[in-house]
């Protein structure tokens, strides 16, 4: 690991920026809220996370804030001044803490003849990759996965270890003895680009069109997207979340850890569902929805 | 695949029914709220799915409707006269669309010469075998399974890939010095005939007696169900649901997703826990509860 | 398996112990609560637990019991007498019925050149253990366990099959244009001794300082422990429960099957979060709390 030679000094040389407190070096980044010392951070909007901003530089970490204002030196601490905080801060990310995929195939892997594996992707030890299924440009295919017949994965894709994606959906219906028997899903699954898949997540294969996942959407682990379903843009599914059948998630929604959602709602763009809540209906474009069933919070006004 | 060979025509001829519109290409099956364009889908209740008989038309399916009535030629879709519908969706569900289980053990996987595979069975990628293991004739166990040692595995079930079935289940208890300490499980695992078992779902060993599965029930992905637990005939279990030890689930239990049942209560037959509910109390045959803790859904009558 | 030879002969002849009732075989290990016939059980306090005691002995159950104390002759079942009963059984468990932990690495297993594997631990089939990990003596790695980068697992550990420890926590940010882009994550994992992970659980790396499990704590299956979490001493979480990110479980802390908690807050010792509960505030020391969200339990003298 080059970290140790990774200094604020570094950083404003390579971005032509300004810092105001001592060089340091930077040992791992983190948000805000959970900065440490060493640690580089960022905040966008001094007015709402100045208390934010006083308690990351006390602990010693390094923040990217807006430049075009003045700061006086902090005891502790250091900041570096950037015209957009955020942006510098995935740049720095990006340049000095996010290890190359390495590209290839581990040769305890089991890719199927049919499968096309592009050439700067990676796949780890023990995955198993089925007929016709494609892996995008630098894609990272960590250890243990298996992917199903005709998934497609985009590029620039991390699916971490023990994920499954392309098995059937559950679907059962009863046969003329009333007992269960599984109907076939045909449809596989479609992944977009920078999209992450965790550890223990299941992406069911459709029916018979494609569940898919849009760009840039980022899944945790422990997580269940079932079939038919429709993840669009930008999306974040925290850990252990449910997301049953024919679910339409648009673009920006956000669902918390454990949340689970009933077959065919659809939540709007930019939607929040709470930690551990339950929704049966569709939510509106930006709403929030919280508990078990999933409701609005108490509004302010009103209390 | 041979399915663009499967058209309505074929079932017809297959199995001497009579279609009422054009005939057509069958692309998949579908519950009947799912239907799309060329997906076969069956409605055993006129009365009761009539618009959603309509929808499915609209969009183009095929559907099993019962015969022995007059039904007018559709704008768009076929209908198929049966006189059981959803057994003729169930026949040609098995006969065009379920690929056969391929015989015989990958070679990657590791079973233990003291196991039992039938050898119509077959046996997935990595898939771990413990000693005294059966399974039975015309099983599929996928890829990354582990069996643990005694575990027995009825004929027909599909168990998908990266269950676990037979490792400990939970039980923790306080040495002297008030240290946890693990209860050794003896009693491991039986699982019957048409059993499915999802992904990352885990059947824990019973104490002493085994934890038993009964025929045709059907597990999702992300199911814990805990060390002896009885699931009877037929149970339904959807994703992430969690079965706490010593639970019995009787004939024809529905589980909800994600939902929770406390230690030792049993589901009376045909019980229904919803999604997201906590189940606290054992539930009378036949009652439906919902919520956390779960509860009565508010009657009709008293709306 | 030598258990047939076990009876309670031998134990009251290995621990110089007196028994009451006819002498029978052990056939395996129980709770007071799940006690069956010939399973060896414990009782520490005979007036709490008279009845189950009772319950245990009509079953045909062989239940240590306290020294010092006169007994009749039980109709059906056997009691030993013994000092410190709990103490008793853990000894009985650990002699009889605890496996030998077979030393040595499975052939199929992957394990970096630079990892520290202890001549007495064990490493099970299609593990993979990354860089610089270490596992401790006597440790037991099952089946398909992923060990990431830096992580340290102590003695006498037990990592079930299917764990996945040290891949990143889920640290989200948005760049520039709006779009998520992860976090690295560099802390890793350190385990301490005794400690069991379940399957299917996954232990977060942490940001920059390790996640941390302490001594004696034990993870059911399906767990997800977030990054920058501290799980203290002989803390007990059962399956399936989600802990988010920089959650502090003080020692002792049980949690229920499926319960979730949100980031960054603390429980304190020998607190309780029920079953399918969903805690948004700290919890203070030996305090339970139940539901959704979590708050306490009705008081008995309000009842």
């Amino acid at each position: 690991m080059a970290l140790s030679i990774v200094t604020t000094h570094t950083i404003t040389a390579d971005f032509s920026l300004e810092a105001v407190g001592e060089h340091r070096e930077v040992h791992g980044l983190a948000p805000i809220g959970e900065a440490q010392k060493n640690t580089l951070t960022f905040v966008g909007d001094i007015e709402k996370y100045g208390e934010a901003l006083e308690t990351a530089l006390q602990v010693g970490a390094i923040v990217f804030v807006p430049a075009g204002q003045a700061y006086s030196t902090p005891s502790a601490g250091t900041l570096i001044l950037a015209a957009n905080p955020r942006a510098a801060f995935a740049q720095a990310s990006a340049r000095y803490f996010t290890p190359p995929v390495l590209a290839g195939v581990a040769e305890t892997a089991r890719v199927h003849p049919t499968a096309f594996i592009d050439p700067s992707a990676s796949v780890g030890e023990f995955t198993v990759i089925r007929e016709n299924a494609v892996v995008g440009a630098g894609s990272e295919i960590r250890d243990h996965v298996v992917i199903g017949r005709n998934v497609t994965i985009g590029d620039s894709a991390l699916i971490k270890s023990h994920a499954v994606i392309g098995e059937e959906g559950f679907g059962i219906e009863k046969d003329s003895a009333g007992n269960n028997f599984r109907i076939p899903h045909l449809g596989s699954v479609k992944i977009g680009n920078h999209v992450e898949v965790g550890c223990f997540t299941t992406v069911c294969s459709g029916t018979i069109a494609p569940t898919t996942i849009g760009d840039y959407s980022k899944i945790d682990d422990h997580v269940h997207i079932s079939h038919n379903c429709r993840l669009e843009r930008n999306v974040i599914v925290t850990a252990c979340a449910e997301v049953s059948g024919s679910v339409i998630l648009e673009d920006d929604v956000w669902l918390g850890p454990n949340s689970s959602i009933i077959q065919g709602v659809t939540l709007g763009r930019g939607a929040l569902l709470g930690i551990g809540a339950v929704a049966l209906k569709s939510i509106d474009e930006g709403e929030v929805r919280v508990g078990n069933p999933a409701r609005q919070l108490p509004s302010r006004s009103a209390q």
